[in-house]
Parts: structure tokens; sequence; C-alpha cells
């Protein structure tokens, strides 16, 4: 198994830098304030619209034409619309998968939010909050979501697999992303008891989120577990044959490592995914299917400026306000970590990027050159992403 | 000069097929009732997430790749926000301008609506009505909108040039298309009195609009004069000197030649290209600089049922509710019309096709079958349309 793929990020849940008109007039820094600040009406018809142009079938031919093979796409817990005032949207889901089906590609849901969120990130739906695992109900309302997906598409052709939970944050990445003050939570009282997730409790979800999505999804579609930040913390888990169709899936972006120190240069970069990322992934091989289920060729060299482990203007970082390097020498730096990184994913079981569009505007707002580089249409189209045209 | 182009159809002017979720909850067939039956808030909150989605940096960076040249923008009367209670879009064109300039296309600005319509199409804005040549008082607001965005936008780098009016409808065409049938009005009352154009007006508009845009636009930037439908009868129009820089725009759809009578064959489509259409444009070509400004590959044919002149579910026509031939023989039919079109657009100075992207859902919703050609994206990623990688 070996996966080419790219996430829908943004589509069903809503990151704001991704689409900020979707934001305007309002304060809001992530989806779970948006409807506290705009009318029902108003709500509904942002929302609606953005779901109904944001991806479409077209979509699935480019990506199809790409030679993708696979889309992960990211949906909250409300999806099936039983948490007020979040409008759900599992008719956009049905959709996805015709769409997916048509045209030959598969889908791996991930589920990417849960109630009182699982990692405080603004893409965890309410930034600086992480108490879900704190709350018992709240763990059975993802396991209720799992299984009702599952029984939803676990017959789908169209179904590769389904992600439990998106990037559960523990310790060590809780300190490195200094979440509460990158992410200042909104209401201090909701964020008050705030905390990472143990890897104790991230086990036992994960066993009970298994069983659960079984009962309803046949054996030759995946279970696919993010590591909560620590690839080499599984060698011991899920060892069994009965849990065969389980992959791990970890995400690597540069702006971690650079966070972390790496010199924020082509060698400093390819000295990090060779000598760093390669040794981990083929050992954990060993054990799991091993996916990059979130990667890109964003980096701070070709921003030409530190971004500071991935901040941009809306954390309050100035970007750049003019490019600092031509075309040519950008697509060398994007082209040279391109290569490096799909060869270790290659090395591993493959990939999604994260993610296939994003409306993030370099021309017309000032500190966002380089961030088109999270865009893998506009990669693709620049000619920094590897062409290998599959055809629909 | 010979152009290769694509229209940015949908974006700043609505059509109800292209986009129907910005309509949903409602009757209205076009652009002008959908304010009134929305609240003021709903109906912002839909045209400007519309907006900020439907065309974006992205699209800019896509349209280069592809090997084009040029954008037709077009955009609706109301674009400087001074008719309420439709909303203006200069700010989205301002920004299309910095996109156009950074990666090298260039921008035809089409008006594409004047009110109470110029042809009675849905897409001129309001169906079924046609009176707008008919009331002075709107005749100069049309003049002093082109006025304003030559103007404007005059100097610019990435201005091709400025379109006075989109398909002004003469006697002929208003019989072919059987106008106030096919596009029933709304309201019978305002309807009353709609009547095609006659040359007489358009050629003094035409010569008044040359006038108002010149006094604020270089002699290198285009005044594009769209034929009425009537290609053959400009031969005696602006042949003088002051007029050098007067393009003649023609609109060719395979589906009028169906409306016509044309067989519903390749061999019936090419024969129509080459000796009905050829000896027109390359006639017309020692008047004028000929451009084809829309045209496109859909066609009864590959739809697998007579769409009586590319009319959809939304006319009252059923149309196929599943495939009728498989990709490779769909792919044959699009391939060798696009070939005998472009041959023959690049006889005449270019074209622009009609339209680089439409959200219709050929999956999910029935009887749409075949529409996706007119999604140049589309095309392009199925192969139909020949790959000319520009690169950016």
């Amino acid at each position: 198994m070996n996966i080419k793929g790219v996430n829908l990020g943004n589509w069903l849940v809503l990151e704001k830098w991704m689409s900020p008109a979707l934001f305007e007039g309002t304060t809001a820094e992530d989806e779970y304030y948006l409807p506290t600040q705009l009318s029902p009406e108003a709500y509904e018809a942002r929302i609606k619209i953005h779901r109904s142009e944001y991806i479409t079938e077209r979509d699935f031919v480019t990506i199809k034409s790409m030679g993708m093979e696979s889309v992960r796409i990211p949906v909250p817990y409300f999806i099936f619309g039983d948490r007020k005032p979040f409008i759900g949207c599992i008719e956009e889901l049905d959709k996805a998968f015709n769409w997916a089906e048509k045209y030959g590609l598969t889908i791996l849901i991930d589920l990417h939010t849960v109630p009182l969120s699982q990692n405080g990130f603004d893409n965890g739906g309410i930034s600086g909050v992480c108490k879900w695992a704190q709350n018992p109900d709240e763990v059975e309302f993802a396991l209720s979501v799992l299984e009702r997906l599952a029984k939803r598409y676990g017959n789908r052709k169209g179904l590769f697999g389904i992600q439990p939970l998106n990037e559960p944050i523990t310790e060590n990445m809780w300190e490195t992303m200094d979440i509460q003050n990158r992410y200042a939570p909104a209401d201090q009282e909701m964020a008050k008891g705030s905390a990472p997730i143990t890897m104790k409790f991230l086990r036992q979800f994960y066993l009970d989120a298994y069983d659960r999505i079984s009962a309803y999804m046949p054996k030759d579609k995946y279970v696919v577990i993010h590591d909560g930040f620590e690839l080499m913390e599984w060698k011991d888990f899920m060892q069994e044959e009965k849990y065969s169709n389980v992959i791990l899936d970890t995400h690597q972006y540069l702006m971690v490592a650079e966070a972390r120190g790496c010199s924020q240069t082509i060698e400093g970069y390819l000295k990090y995914i060779r000598e760093e990322l390669e040794p981990q992934i083929t050992e954990m091989e060993k054990y799991f299917p091993v996916i990059c289920g979130e990667w890109c060729l964003f980096n701070s060299l070709a921003c030409g400026c530190d971004t500071k482990g991935g901040q941009s203007v809306l954390n309050g970082v100035e970007g750049s306000r003019q490019e600092s390097f031509s075309p040519e020498k950008k697509k060398e730096i994007y082209e040279a970590l391109a290569k490096a990184q799909l060869e270790l994913w290659e090395k591993g079981s493959g990939y999604y990027y994260w993610s296939y569009k994003l409306l993030t505007d370099t021309v017309n707002t000032p500190g966002w050159i380089g961030w088109d580089s999270w865009d893998l249409g506009r990669c693709y189209d620049f000619g920094w992403f590897p062409a290998d045209k599959g055809g629909c």
C-alpha cells in the first residue's frame, strides 16, 4: 500500500487564514466563535455558499488529473447537524463520495474536531481550549459520530478509511507550540483546565474507536490513527493480527522543524528530512504502514523571513511584503523540498498534501508572500510540485 | 494580434445554471430577482462569499499555467455600487488587475448587463426583458459606467481592452432564440414593449462608446465591439484610421448551429465550422481583427440527447441521466471539435473560451451530463482541450 493524496482542508472544517472572507466583519479567530458574531441567517448563507463553491465536482476532476489517488476530508464533530448552532454537512460528504467514485478517487474521512477540542489549535475548532479528553460524555459523542460515519460509508467503494481523531496533542507538542499563547483563548474561563492529552487516554480511545468503527466497516478499509506527535511511541500498540488494517499517520511540517531549530536553508531542510525524519519513518514502517497525512512545501526560507514556526500576520508575525527571490530561485527551493519529502513518503506508505486549496491572497494582502506553497493547486501550476498527469 | 483567453463568467455577473446554490430557496431565474427574494443580509452574505471564493489568485495561476494570455471579465452595470439593491464589485476588479499583472495576464473588461437589458437572456440580468435601448437615460448610464471604467483602468498594464456591451440582440437572433418563450419574463408588465435592438441604434452606441472610452484609454488598448449576432454587417463600419484599435467580437456556439439545423454528428459540426463559419470569419478579418469572444465544446452529440439549442433542465428540457458514451469516445468528440474551432479562431484574431469555471454538478443533479464541457478547467483536466503548458 502506498497512497498519493491531498487534503480537502477548509471545506467542511474552517480555518480563518485559508478563507478570510468567511470571517470578515467579526473578531472570531475560529469556527466556534463565528456563529456568535453573525445573525443565524448571515451565518447560514456564508457557510452554505462556501461549502457549495469551495470544493465541487470540478476539483475532483483536477485532483485526479494531478495523478492523485485519494483525498483526506477533515469533517467537524457536528457533521450530522446535531450540535446547534453549527450546521451539519453530511450531504456534502455524500456528494463527495459520488464524485470520488465517478472519477476513481478514494476518501479518507478524518474527524478533525471534537467538542472542547483535542489540541487547542484554531483548526481544532476552538483556539486555546483542550478539554475534550477530560469529558467522558464528549468522548462518547465523538465515538458515536465515528460509528455513524462507518455505518453510512463503511461499504462504499470510494471509502479508503476513517481516521478517528486529527492531531490529539500530547505533552511535548503542547510545549513546542506554546498553545495557549499562540492560540489565545477567547474565553479564559472556558479554557481553564486545558491540558495535553495523555498517551494512556489516547491508546484507550483508539482501541474503543477501532471496535466501534469495525462493527460497520469491512477489513479492506483502513483505520488511520494519528501519532499524537509522538511517532516513535507506538511500537507496542495494535500489533495483533486483529489490527492489520491500521495505518499510523504522522504530520510533518518543516515549520515545526524550524521551531525546533532546523536551519532555514535548503541544506538544513534536506538534512532534517534525511537524517532526522527518515530513520524514524523507516523504523516505524516495521510496525505499521506509515503515512504522512499532512505536510507541505511551506518554509521560511522561500518566504524570505523567519515565520517563527509558521506564524502569520494573523498571529501578529509580520510576513514579507515583497518577493525575496526570483520565480526561478523559488522554484529551485520548492522543487528540492518536494523531491526529498516525496522520496521519504515513498519509503513509508504514502502521503496526503496539506492542502488542495486555499484562498490566501499573496498579492492584495500584505505579509502573505510564500504562503501559496500550502496550496497544492498552485504548487502544481507553478511547477513546484512534480507533475504526474494521471488523466481522468 | 492573436489572443488566447478565457471568460471569467458567473463571477461578477451571475447565471443560475452555473452556480445553482446562490439561487437556492428562491424562484428567481436571474440576478435581478435574487435580492427580491432574500433578506438584504442573506443576499449580501451569499454574494460576498461567492465573489471571494469563485475566482481568486489561484485561478489566475491556473489560467496562466494553461497557456492562456488573457481573461475576459463580464461585469454588471452596477459595478460601481450606485444601483441599489445590487452590490458593487469594483474592488473585486481591482484585485483581478493586481493578480493579472503579477502573473502576466491581461484583462478584457466586458460590460455584460445594462438596466432593462440588451438581450432578454438570463445572463443579461433580467430574463425576457429587452428595453434598455429604448431608454435614453439608461443608455447614458451605460456610457457613464464605461467612462468610469476607462478612467480607472485605462492606463493599467494589465488592461487588454474594454467591450462596451455584451450580446446586444438584433432581429434575427431574437427570433432564433424565441426570447420571450425561452426566457419567460417574471413580470409581464415590465417586459411589455421589449424588442430587438436595431443595427442603427447599435452603430450609434458603439460610436459614442468609442469616444467616451478613448478619452481615458491610450490607443494600444482595444475597444471590442460585439457583432450583435450579425457578423457580416460591419464591413462599412469604423473603417477609418481613428478606429484602428477596434476588434470585432463574434460569439459562436455549436448549440446555435444546432438550433439552425446543423446535424448533431462530428461530421456535421466540422462541416458547419469549416464551410459556414470559416468563410465568414476570414472575410471579416479583412475589415477588423475578429475574435471569438465566446465559444465552447458543448454539443448535443456528447450530451447524448438533443438539447434543443442548448436548453437545460432549467428550461424544462430533460437532459441525459447517464453517460451515452465511454470516456474515450467523449474525448474523441471533444478533441475533434476543439481542434477545428481552435484552428479557425487562429485564422481570425483569437478567442476567449466560455467559461473558465462552472459549478454545475453532473454527478449529483440529474440531467446535466455533458454540461461540464462548458468548463475549461474540466475540459483541460479531462484532456479534451489541448494542453499548452505556458508555465508561470
